[in-house]
């Protein structure tokens, strides 16, 4: 080996080393500002089940936010960088397929005028607007020109790569559409999709009263939003082409308005928006944030934590002061402190004293009761995603008796979904406050759909966990637990 | 840097540099087998469509038979050799959290007796019996026991690790529970997987006639299978614990018949099985395989095709003698085979002549008659991975006149179905192919569902695809073509 090969080797190898190094300092960057994160919600991030949280958040963060094609390549470059476009429009042109038209006659097929769909492609993303991951059904379609059509399953990867940083359904829409548009140069792009973003749980202070309103507790639904691009022949949505489109998409019960198609704007479409009205006009400097409402309001740790989320920001590629990320920070801070420890706990403390003794319902054993579906949000301590579903409650009464009311069930189900949380522990938890209340035979089984099953890799879009605490009499009779499980069958069979 | 350390440092890069070299030897080798068999299919690999099939397959096998968790590892392992397995409890131990069991009282709940199960896993895995890939809904339950419990997503990753080579359902479900019992250590695992594999299209020679018994064809439905596996608390498949698993998926309509715990066998579950009984008694040698029914049937061609898939088999890692996978390349060939260019476009080449220029109905413009769902199969050409969907033919023709029999379509249908395709230019064939036989006007709509783009890492399980080709007057008059259209969404809303 010559000493120019010798030098250009070594210079290969510090580059590497140098690259690693770089990630790795970016990981930590990320991993130290979840430290606070969990600090700020009154957590110990040494416990045990926290100790790789900022780790495993870290890493989900930076894969959740890149192309996953090229798993072991670098990826300290800026998200919207024309380098990053480029790289779309390499996935596109490296299946392109020569494909011929009509032989002959008047038409359009295969590679000169067929329209190409594929549908119901399952993707996911981040809000730009709050930071939270927002589940996508994707569909694309292209009429094919100069005699080529393109790899189907390109039109996924380019999807992908654009879901793939912090997003605004529209920009996602208009971006894929265009990298598609310049990669393949078709005779138009249209690109449909239906984004569903978690609900906020409106946890005010009031409401966190024993027995209040649970209706208002808003933790059930999601936002959707529909939106549309298009180009080339796409670009005219009364078009004969869209129609084609549309009616491809209904064939899988799939419906798009004529005014989802260049709607007026989705911009505010995060709910996270609806609570920082002064956020929301663009005025507010990053300065006024972190000095506003919700830090006067709570005390000193906010700043913290909404500069713990700006510095992500930052080692995220991301630029902090991009108008659309300057309320970011402040609206994922809202959201983890709806999850916050401490606060949650202080009002458990006063749970089994006080009036709740006196709503002690005449428990026997001559029936089950089943309270069913009740809803809850929680946040996963792993990786500090939402988890969501409805926990079942199954105790005896005695016939005629009255009911512990579904508000009290909710409340207790609410305030250990309300923190960070792993839903073995909720479930237990949900069981141990009933019996320690009501009396000790209780069966909790809590079904949930857990964000970190559908990001982060794992990609389980239908995937939903099951557990069940049994106490008592459910733990020793297996007729009772039976008969409890059949009710929620019973229940689900019927639509409930 | 001492002369010592250098030395290390150095061989570390060897080694590198060695492995590195492996798997593109490998590549290269499974590239080279694909080669054969495209000649064997009678297609020329140097045609632009066909260039980078052989690298394409060549990847996606080995990406599909091996955890997909590390890609920048080095995968020159035996699929089956105990470091494997030692990976997936890697896996798992990375990610046992403690968590209390009951604070007091009687019954099972959190980290110590409450029965935790993650529902409706979609997998895909390779059918060893004929190295097709078939689908995996798996569901996976747990027992926690010793105050700890396991991330949720490793019972999916863990579930992945198994598939991810070739595999039967039974010892699929058994090494999947295995590893869990060892890797958690609970008081018991239980694992269901429900299977579908895709059956073979019955072409027999006599049914490639035209119009002839389209009913015996056979391109439509899946084998399935559904197999059970327990551990510990599991094994005994009468216990209450079971009962609890089977109601958690009941929920969600998943149900476990009795006798799928613990069946008889799986091991004839696929359906090429049925077309060698002789390999099946598992007496049969390679030499008896290479020289067997078909290869004296056929010609000389297919001991190469076989020897080549043997071939990839020993690429992937595996013993290619071992005993479930001695007829495996006879069977991958036979299902190859059914998508043999030259044989059918023999058929075609006497397509528009003779009989069938009777058959021509009286077709005018007074009415579009749509033939809807007509089922096929078809062979991805980028992948070697099979396609299959339904195609909706419509046309015009006069009020009262004799239609164009059902038999007809489904022969045009099937002859471009089966060899290697691309979904657009099947849909253009079939239009072409009606056109130049019963006249210009002819709209032709393709649905399917494309195997490659669930397997290789895409996987968008619930994605479909959907082309169409226009020809004559459904090209120039909007109106027709929006009302064939609406004919198939009339259809599809109402099951059809």
């Amino acid at each position: 080996m010559g000493a120019l090969d010798e030098g250009h080797f070594n210079g290969e190898l510090e580059n590497e080393v140098k690259v690693g190094s770089e990630e790795e300092l970016e990981t930590a960057e990320i991993g130290d500002a979840v430290k606070v994160l969990l600090q700020g919600l009154g957590e110990d991030f040494n416990r045990e089940g926290l100790r790789k949280t900022p780790l495993r958040v870290a890493k989900a963060l930076r894969e959740g936010t890149k192309d996953l094609d090229d798993p072991g390549k670098p990826v300290g470059f800026s998200l919207l960088s024309v380098g990053y476009r480029q790289k779309a429009k390499d996935i596109v042109q490296g299946a392109l397929f020569p494909e011929a038209g009509l032989d002959s006659g008047v038409g359009h097929a295969g590679g000169a005028g067929g329209l190409v769909v594929v549908r119901d492609l399952d993707l996911f993303s981040y809000c730009e607007s709050c930071l939270l991951p927002f589940q996508i059904q994707c569909h694309v379609g292209y009429v094919p020109s100069g005699q080529r059509v393109v790899g189907l399953s390109k039109l996924s990867r380019v999807a992908d790569v654009f879901a793939k940083r912090l997003q605004d359904p529209q920009r996602l829409a208009d971006e894929v559409c265009m990298a598609l548009q310049n990669g393949i140069k078709p005779a138009g792009v249209a690109v449909v999709l239906h984004c569903w973003h978690i609900c906020f749980p409106e946890v005010e202070e009031n409401s966190l009263e024993l027995g209040s309103h649970p209706s208002k507790m808003g933790m059930q639904g999601w936002v959707k939003v529909s939106v549309c691009s298009g180009s080339g022949v796409f670009e005219d949505e009364n078009g004969d082409v869209w129609g084609d489109f549309q009616a491809l998409l209904k064939f899988r019960g799939v419906n798009v308005e004529k005014n989802h198609i260049h709607p007026s704007a989705s911009h505010c479409w995060c709910p996270s928006k609806s609570l920082d009205a002064p956020i929301c006009n663009g005025n507010a400097s990053m300065r006024n944030l972190s000095n506003g409402r919700i830090s006067s309001k709570t005390g000193p740790a906010y700043p913290n934590m909404i500069t713990a989320v700006t510095s992500i920001l930052h080692s995220l590629g991301e630029d902090p002061l991009r108008k659309e990320l300057v309320g970011t920070p402040n609206r994922f801070v809202l959201w983890l402190t709806k999850f916050k420890r401490s606060n949650l706990e202080m009002k458990l403390n006063g749970f089994d004293s006080g009036r709740m003794v006196m709503l002690k319902p005449n428990l026997n054993r001559d029936e089950i009761h089943s309270e069913l579906n009740i809803p809850f949000w929680s946040q996963c301590e792993h990786h500090l995603l939402p988890f969501h579903g409805v926990a079942h409650i199954g105790y005896f009464h005695a016939k005629g008796a009255e009911l512990i009311g579904r508000s009290i069930l909710q409340s207790i189900v609410h305030f250990h979904g309300c923190k960070l949380q792993v839903q073995e522990r909720l479930t237990r938890q949900i069981a141990e406050t009933f019996s320690s209340i009501f009396g000790g035979d209780v069966m909790v089984v809590v079904e949930a759909n857990h964000i970190c099953m559908i990001s982060r890799g794992i990609e389980k879009v239908g995937s939903s966990t099951a557990t069940i605490a049994a106490l008592g009499q459910f733990s020793t009779d297996p007729a009772a637990k039976a008969t409890f499980l059949q009710t929620i069958s019973n229940s689900t069979a019927s639509g409930g």
